[in-house]
């Protein structure tokens, strides 16, 4: 069966249109105009197809259609809206339309289904912001309240709390939104996988066993500063040689650790002075080291930190780590990641098992309801950037393999027997 | 022989209690009120003890005392006031003020010389403000022209040209005051080491043998940006990691080629985008390489450039390769270096022939007049910062040596035998 995306990419071009152009991209930084106003398009489409809207204390938005029992706990599936600034045309809005195409389709073919589906979207998904991400999944999850909001502060000096009071949303209630695990039976997420791996090894579709979680830790070397010109090989205290070194060894450990899907990356260095004429005398490089196996991570940390150590004493270079962030990895539900599989088969999709190594609202939702994150393949890999794209036939296989999961899922059928705590 | 310094002292911390403070050193950038006013302090302590002071159309100042014989050429010593932002007490500064303690200790002794003595503050040295170092002496060798004043731009959009017409100073006839050969029997710099080498090594004075010259070039790596999170190790094109390699193959060049008293630095590397979950896409690394044997220092670039490309075909980066300037080094008249040597030992100064690896104004006019320059210890090697210092009993070498050295090269001497053009 071959479903229709003409409709579908029309919605997405629609809700793209906004605050949008050629040689930025899209800019729908959560809370701003742009985001709003994709918020308000959102809403339209899903109030023109007959859905149930509304939004919740922080602002994540709500659409359900009912089923045969309305008592029934209800399939929730969604992503989010807003974009990292000069962001991409699929990263988050891929998933939330599909989702909204799906319960178009099921609505126009009449299609019975026993538990009511819902559409969410997730509010203050990117970081960009408040520099804080999945902010309205964490929130249903009970994560945060008032004052964690207050300490999110934009490049503006807005708070997080202020802002959302601002747009009509409702901050200090925000631990009324925690979800009651009885009222759902799960959740799917559809994604571009923004990562390169489906695209390049040419597989339909991820799906995800697991959400990478990053250790980070910046790394600040103090050598010595001397003139270029002036100073000696060897009586050098080189910051700048001595972090090439160690971003090497990041690298190597980063290598060694691929096997359970540790990577390791320098993202940042700066040098200082940082002038043509000057031997740096000052180096600060940011680690960040993701992955789903605790062992291997803390495995590739513990050794970084240790090669540090030899490097900086052979090069008489000072240094001081300091540990930024260190999350744990989620493991998604096997029962669901099985459903998916069977999908695929039987819509003869290719797919890959694989982790995610960036962090999506799913990793919130699997805390606390079976859930299953779904990976279409990006050019290239594409993303956070205005050139990311999908291709016409992954948009397709990606609609399809919702479409079948939802109803798949909305059926009672005590044989799929879903858990609702991950199955780890 | 000892010399009291306590005059000297004085003189320099009089100079220095202009635009200086503890927390950020020394501020005479060219030409700015720092500056001038150090200028007129300094015609002010000529003046009062009696020399003929005029200033060039570029503002070089001059101070004379006549010798015996005035029809004779004149015996030239100097360096110069001007600092880079937040710079040192000595650089620059004490070999202008060695000089005229040398003209005052001959005038109170009512010494003879037969050969004028001519001290000589060169203008606008450092490059911090136009990005054009030793302008004075540039102008002296006839290298400068009103249109390449022009071209040169500090960080307010002010014109070199225009600064110097503001300042009362003649800019369009800076082609006149080429030095005319004859008129002149030798130049002495003496000027602090700025590197570590005579202070760690514990040598009183430094007699340079020649002026290493920089080849500098930019080095931009393209790799490819991805999630540092979604990218498996094995599928970047990281920018960084190929810089890290490259970073320690130019130290390794450095090493090898130290030998000849080539030296290697990578002094700035920039990344972009430069974000904690972000493999970096692209790398500027700047690149000096400095030395005073020319083949070596081929050599070093040329090895460096093929090591770059085995790296960027390795890891599939992109690299383009700008040279940004490329001097040749200059040597310095051997028979005064010996002159400054035969000194040194009738003082008992332990000393060292050696490289200088920055560039001083002696470079320029050793082109046209035989010229030495003279290095002392600074403590740690440290210069252009407001750590720079030198101890009283280097200052006492360096006063006792160009006091013996100007009274030796003052005296009517066939025997020296000086020749214009510097013996290579």
């Amino acid at each position: 069966m071959k479903l229709d995306i003409s409709r579908l990419q029309r919605t997405i071009d629609q809700i793209n249109g906004i605050e949008t152009t050629q040689e930025e991209g899209v800019n729908r930084l959560a809370l701003t105009d742009g985001d709003m106003k994709a918020r308000r398009l959102f809403k339209e489409i899903c109030s023109s197809i007959g859905l149930k809207i509304w939004e919740d204390e922080i602002g994540n938005i709500w659409a359900r259609k009912e089923g045969l029992d309305p008592t029934l706990p209800a399939v929730l599936c969604g992503s989010h809206l807003d974009t990292v600034p000069n962001g991409g045309r699929y990263d988050g809005l891929l998933g939330v339309m599909t989702a909204v195409e799906v319960l178009q389709l099921i609505q126009e073919r009449e299609l019975e289904h026993d538990h009511p589906i819902e559409v969410v979207v997730f509010s203050i998904e990117e970081s960009s912001r408040f520099n804080l991400s999945t902010v309205g999944s964490k929130a249903l999850t009970g994560e945060l309240n008032p004052s964690s909001l207050k300490n999110c502060i934009d490049q503006q000096g807005k708070s997080l709390y202020d802002v959302l009071l601002k747009k009509g949303y409702f901050p200090d209630e925000v631990e009324k939104i925690k979800i009651d695990p009885s009222q759902y039976k799960a959740f799917v997420e559809m994604h571009i996988e923004q990562g390169p791996v489906l695209y390049r090894e040419s597989i339909d579709i991820g799906v995800v066993e697991a959400i990478a979680a990053p250790i980070r830790f910046q790394l600040n070397l103090l050598g010595e500063e001397a003139h270029s010109g002036a100073c000696p090989m060897k009586m050098r205290k080189d910051a700048l040689t001595a972090a090439a070194e160690i971003i090497l060894e990041i690298e190597k450990k980063g290598i060694e650790e691929s096997v359970h899907q540790t990577v390791t990356t320098t993202g940042i260095c700066r040098v200082f002075p940082g002038a043509m004429n000057v031997v740096p005398g000052e180096v600060d490089l940011y680690v960040d080291i993701r992955g789903i196996d605790i062992m291997s991570m803390m495995r590739a940390v513990t050794d970084i930190v240790q090669k540090v150590e030899e490097i900086c004493k052979k090069r008489q270079v000072q240094q001081i780590v300091k540990i930024i962030s260190q999350e744990k990895p989620v493991l998604l539900n096997k029962r669901m990641m099985e459903a998916v599989k069977e999908n695929c088969r039987r819509l003869g999709l290719s797919h890959k098992q694989m982790a995610s190594g960036a962090g999506h609202d799913a990793m919130n939702i699997a805390k606390i309801l079976p859930t299953a994150l779904i990976f279409v393949p990006c050019v290239d890999g594409i993303s956070h950037n205005k050139k990311e794209r999908v291709e016409a036939r992954d948009i397709e296989n990606g609609l399809s393999l919702l479409y079948e999961t939802i109803l798949t899922l909305a059926q009672k059928d005590e044989d799929l027997n879903l858990e609702k705590e991950a199955d780890v």
